[in-house]
């Protein structure tokens, strides 16, 4: 995206998209209270903000500091008047391999991090990441660990269902109606191209790929979520390169044909 | 690889290497009849033929051609005398995105070819590919979905274990039990590095990527498994740009280090 985070506002308000999920870098460049005052003038409402996570790490120190950001990522999105704080949970610590291992650390975190995210009641949205990801961005790769973890966890924690994370699931129309309406916290829409040509930065449009996503949001409503569809198109060397007027309107047109 | 088959039976030779399994495009460039000569003066174990498979298609026409291929592939198999022939499943075919449909053409597929495969005693390896491969390359994605599959399918069926594309399931463990010695045809070896450039041509030289392939290793061999380790990494701008013999003594210098 070209827009800054308070331009993003505006063009939402423009095309008529009544919710946006910030991410914290845009947020930090854009200066938090000024977000939230400008987003509750605009009447906006926030889906989520992106992202908490990443706990995996290799020593005592790291580990401190990565609950400490984790904290002020809560205090934001109760600033924010956020609906969640979504966690991209985080995958191998540099030169581990260790993926039990990550896989502890993630549920010690967000343990950790729900005891202070409960009294501020704001809800944390584990967000399972395609399983291409498990190294380096998040070693929860599936609805079904996703579950796992709200089962041991209990409450204040729900599950951001992202169709590119989870398209190829055989075991996803159990997982989400699992997960029902008191977890799904989330629902975010793109699309899977084919050929895709980088792991990160190719992702597609809606009725662009191969994602039956009528099909998975048939599952999601059968679930009895209700909230938000967001819409999240990482993609550098085409969506991100367009006029963002553009890309909000191509967006509201497929929201309408292709979801 | 820079080698024809007749030559990469010569490098295994040198290498000490007792096993080969021949992708059928180069088995087709060399000739059947003097490769299965080669191999056996070799006096080389076919630990598999790859592949058969790619069975979801959009029309009947198509449907029977896969089968005539997947046909040939068993008496190509056959004649070398391969330990199995490997199937990559394929995935979604050209436009569609009935993911559930390319599935259960996928269980039809190999339901038909074991009519011709069981009599010939020619075992057929569901390899499940990685998530990322779900839309272009093989629909079968996970342990669970090949040992699903098997239940189902009965005697002739079994499963080629690739750490590649299920290091990362949080269920591997136990499907490697569940699937046992009977159905582990084949085990795969390569790494996965971290940043990976490209979904295909990217693999990592074991030990040089996050795998804790001993670890998997330790399940297999639990699970009874005593056959042959199969190194396989496509690696377009790093192993395959350099000189096979000393892709081969790298091979056989990790095996000791790093598997």
């Amino acid at each position: 995206m070209k827009w800054d985070l308070h331009q993003a506002i505006e063009g939402c308000l423009r095309h008529g998209i009544g919710g946006i999920a910030p991410w914290r870098d845009q947020l930090e460049a854009a200066g938090l209270d000024s977000v939230a005052r400008h987003l509750r003038d605009a009447g906006l409402r926030v889906t989520g903000l992106c992202r908490g996570g990443m706990f995996p790490v290799g020593s005592k120190a790291a580990w401190q500091k990565v609950i400490d950001d984790n904290r002020r990522a809560v205090d934001e999105a109760v600033a924010l008047q956020a609906d969640c704080l979504v966690l991209v949970t985080g995958g191998l610590p540099e030169g581990s391999r260790d993926l039990p291992g990550a896989r502890s650390q993630v549920r010690d975190g967000i343990a950790t991090l729900l005891e202070y995210a409960r009294p501020a009641a704001m809800p944390l949205a584990i967000e399972p990441l395609h399983p291409m990801y498990a190294a380096d961005r998040a070693c929860i790769n599936t609805m079904a660990q996703a579950n796992d973890l709200c089962d041991e966890l209990g409450d204040g924690v729900g599950i951001a269902v992202d169709v590119y994370h989870v398209w190829w699931d055989p075991t996803l129309e159990r997982e989400i109606a699992r997960a029902g309406r008191e977890r799904i916290l989330a629902f975010h829409l793109c699309d899977w191209l084919v050929p895709t040509t980088h792991l990160l930065l190719d992702r597609g449009m809606m009725g662009d790929g191969v994602i039956d996503i009528p099909l998975i949001r048939s599952w999601i409503e059968r679930a009895g979520y209700a909230g938000f569809y967001e819409v999240e198109i990482m993609s550098r060397d085409n969506w991100w390169a367009r006029p963002p007027d553009e890309v909000l309107a191509v967006i509201k047109e497929r929201m309408a044909t292709a979801v």
